[in-house]
């Protein structure tokens, strides 16, 4: 590590440049057919002997020889509380503040119940209600973030779930008690429900399937790693899933007039996430590119995880020249970042042209740093591209809707005939006479 | 087929009827293992080989010898229209009528962009676009039902999408070149963009991997066999899928003061879709399910689908008796079905009370069939008893959201010592001073 260390620099103006950048996000999800039928057969596992098969999991992935019933991985609320209770000033402080702004944020994308009645009196809409019980995975090891369970468990709280049961991966007690009170805690704030200190495709097949302990749930979200994420495809569509996770992503877009600095922090706090996080900085200012270019390699070598940020920026970095801002906005919505910070002068002028990006960070005081931990809006989004069609997790995932059709008799009346053309056309002659029936005075067969 | 058929008759006050009720249910996915590795070949060869692969399978699985080209199962918008224009008079009305009862209903569902000011002049909330490019995927064979591509192309046009890509599989040409002209028809009318005569694992890998001819597409929703469902599964996380799709499935309940052979022919109408179909009666009034047993019996001898009708309402059929109407909704609830029909005096009172339900007809003159063509909202439901956490397909499936995040300056340093706190503890250095950096005043490294 030394100062002459060098992120990758690409302009639009190079030939190659698209191929180059495909390169750069080479993202195909390759899922491993051994690591997919190492999960098939944990999930058949767990499904077939619930407890037992997910305690022995526990004991061989989590290496936690010391566990030999669900009852130690069973965290009770008043461990939850006791754990809030201890907590530091400062921290708790932090907690509840960054639980309250996502709470307010996400108040407003609570979706209502709606009809409208036509003029024959026939009414239609939609019925929207909370899913029952949800399963949140937070994930532990190297990845331990208090703020992810806020962002899992508060959405659905909102939302009306009645339910929220966590799952966390821990090998904490004995060796750093610490930080897994602090996930006790957060969960004690964000009011879930019962938490098991689970991890792994075993874990989603408890949630999934139901055990003699945990219960089964009608929707699993969370980010996990690479077998969380396998186990949580498999068992899609007998439980609904929020996303299908990858690697985390930032994109800045910046005009050259943010201090350089801040940049070069901002990148880092994305690469510093671990080796394959994604940051990436566009500009059509060739000399605010050098002065980024110089101050990542003058700061890199103070930052803490140096190592990771290094490696991360090398293999998967970039800082690319435009030729002007619509330039800069194609390359962000070819990358459909799943963070995107416009540090630029006028950026809601910016927004009719985004297409794809999991998060917005507007203007050069909006950090991605301030949208993990306490701005409000969730912090889990659609990673690798998947901002083309995912959303941020979010209240909506939390509630379903139901249509409602109620035809008066006149409008039964109408519709039939149109139904019965159609179906009759379909050789479904049940359909035709149920809807044919209907108007009054039709003989029936 | 005589008149003594019996459909099966339940009780919630026999012991045992909870399992007698979970067994009838019986929908535990299971997915072959070899199904899952056949689905997994055919996607590995199309994503390798683009269209040769494809047109090989067609081929194969399709029996279509006739084809050895892409350009042979490309539909031209000229070829689209002309199947509109050589429609009968009645059809084309009908076909109309129904997209328009279609758009207007889904014009509802459309959510806009969102954005609210705190007081300190940062500003958040929602981007919401529509996908750009969709494939929809609609059933051939025995079940060809133009109705289906209007509910699944309409509201990706409400929702704004730009490419609407069709693949629908056809041994058509020759055969029975009548149903697929009217399939070609309803996708002209609902503005379908392309057309691919395509089906099966190998249409899902094309839509989601693109070949040399067909492109690409963020998301493929609509429900086709189990090598669809397979596929679209496999596929989910490199592209959106809308649901999982099992049978398809009607609940009634009564209060006994319907026709009963109204409601013996809405089961019917749902058991002639196919032998896996499930059509139940629920009704505190056991003279009445007397009344529609004997109607069922009666008329079943008429129908011309009667041998299908009579193999579903043997083998998944049921009437049952319940004691009250809360008992009613619990046994729905439990059931969650794909249709809900309250055949009931005050349906609406009795909203409030449903938890799980694809979509829910009101009163007694809103047969499922209405619903099937032309009421308005979607026909593509969550089945088997995923309404749990599925919704109909709607026009929200098209529409994505990006987080918006706009911090003043102020807002910006009052929210970056609770991010630093929280990053600090968290032990990620670069995001504490990502965001402590803006606080006016503050010393860097």
């Amino acid at each position: 590590m030394t100062n002459e260390f060098k992120i990758r620099r690409m302009s639009t103006t190079e030939a190659g440049f698209d191929s180059e950048l495909a390169d750069l996000l080479n993202r195909r999800m390759i899922e491993e057919q051994s690591l997919s039928e190492t999960v098939a057969s944990i999930l058949a596992d767990v499904r077939q002997n619930g407890d037992s098969a997910v305690v022995a999991y526990t004991q061989k992935f989590d290496r936690r020889n010391d566990v030999s019933s669900m009852a130690q991985l069973t965290v009770t609320q008043a461990q939850l509380q006791a754990a809030l209770a201890a907590l530091p000033e400062d921290l708790s402080h932090a907690l509840h503040l960054a639980a309250e702004r996502i709470r307010r944020y996400h108040e407003h994308q609570k979706q209502p119940s709606w009809q409208y009645e036509e003029e024959d009196g026939s009414v239609y809409g939609q019925h929207v209600v909370a899913l029952e019980r949800v399963g949140i995975y937070v994930p532990g090891g190297k990845a331990n973030y208090p703020s992810s369970v806020l962002m899992n468990a508060i959405p659905a709280k909102v939302a009306g779930v009645e339910q929220v049961i966590m799952v966390v991966p821990t090998p904490y007690q004995g060796d750093d008690g610490g930080e897994g009170q602090l996930i006790f805690a957060a969960a004690a704030v964000a009011g879930v429900d019962q938490v098991y200190t689970l991890g792994g495709a075993q874990a989603v097949g408890a949630l999934a399937f139901g055990t003699e302990t945990v219960p089964r749930v009608d929707k699993i979200v969370g980010p996990g790693n690479v077998f969380v994420t396998a186990a949580k495809k498999q068992v899609f569509g007998e439980v609904g899933i929020d996303m299908v996770a990858g690697p985390s992503e930032l994109t800045v877009v910046c005009d050259g007039h943010t201090d350089p600095d801040w940049i070069a922090m901002d990148l880092f706090s994305q690469a510093e996430h671990d080796e394959q996080a994604q940051s990436i900085l566009i500009s059509p200012n060739a000399a605010f590119l050098d002065q980024v270019a110089a101050s990542i390699a003058r700061l890199l070598p103070k930052m803490e995880r140096r190592n990771i940020i290094a490696t991360s920026l090398r293999d998967r970095g970039a800082l690319i020249l435009v030729e002007n801002d619509q330039q800069a906005l194609d390359v962000c919505n070819q990358i459909a970042p799943e963070h995107l910070e416009l540090s630029v002068a006028d950026p809601q002028q910016w927004l009719p042209g985004v297409k794809h990006a999991g998060a917005i960070f507007l203007g050069r005081h909006t950090p991605e740093a301030l949208g993990d931990y306490c701005a409000g809006p969730c912090h889990v989004l659609p990673t690798s591209g998947t901002a083309r069609f995912f959303s941020p997790l979010g209240v909506y995932d939390f509630q379903k809707r139901s249509s409602i059709i109620q035809c008066s008799p006149e409008g039964a009346a109408a519709l039939a005939p149109v139904a019965e053309t159609l179906a009759t056309n379909e050789r479904l002659q049940a359909h035709a006479l149920s809807a044919a029936w209907r108007i009054p005075g039709r003989e029936k067969l």
